[in-house]
């Protein structure tokens, strides 16, 4: 499942962070699925994770709240699609747990891992509707704080 | 997975058909899943079906146009998100094949089937993000409408 054919990189409407890290792939899943492990990497510093629950199977709830360095809470809720543990995670915020449409949907997740030497082949799809979603979350920051956040995953991974 | 407890019916943002069919599971899961049987079902009469896509697998494409008594075509596009062969069958149009959030969300279904003697009992939940949207759907005919589809796709079974 980890090459299907509809998670082809299109430049105009997705962003992708694509990198080889030193973890193991079953450290990088946890880190992408168990609660007190997302909330020490997903937001680069000095952003953090407040709080953050997740159930693991499709159409199960993904929350997380980000709190800014100002104390401001921004949060996020959407659902789990597809769960191969050790290979593929993809989760969307344009549906909510049980697949009810959200108000305001902005992107869809695929994550990827695959064992590379003693490491991971890591890839992060972040799917969008238009350009114009595409360019704002390039705006925001994506390469930058995808990467910073994945730096962060690999050094909690080293104290997992 | 058919009685997760995602499934329980909201009355404010769900629209709800259940009933008991007197057609095995596996035609009516051929009567969903395979284009050759979806085309002459799902819109109730005078309307028809003239172009039905199915790529069965998470995130595969479920694509139909339908055609007014008119002559006007109305494309239907999302994906699929769970498949569960002779049990249960979720799609939605707020994501695109390859899990892309769609530009115009409407809703997401959830199709259970389960055997009752040597019948079956199908339920069919269509969830809404908001009220308005259950209530355009209901307005649109949902009950009425679903019912009838459901009454041709037992007559398509039975000479299937």
């Amino acid at each position: 499942m980890t090459a299907s054919r509809s998670d082809k990189f299109d430049p105009r409407l997705d962003l992708l962070l694509e990198r080889t890290i030193d973890v193991p792939v079953n450290l990088v899943w946890a880190a992408w699925t168990q609660p007190e492990h997302v909330s020490k990497w997903l937001t680069p510093a000095p952003w953090t994770v407040v709080d953050c629950e997740i159930d693991l199977r499709p159409g199960g709830v993904f929350r997380f709240v980000m709190r800014s360095p100002e104390g401001k809470d921004f949060p996020n809720v959407g659902c789990f699609l597809e769960i191969v543990p050790n290979q593929r995670l993809v989760w969307t915020d344009a549906l909510l747990p049980g697949y009810r449409p959200s108000e305001n949907p902005f992107f869809s997740a695929i994550i990827t891992m695959a064992p590379q030497g003693k490491g991971t082949r890591y890839t992060a799809l972040a799917r969008h509707r238009d350009e114009a979603a595409r360019k704002r979350h390039e705006e925001m920051g994506f390469h930058d704080g995808w990467g910073k956040a994945l730096d962060q995953l690999v050094a909690h991974a080293k104290n997992m």
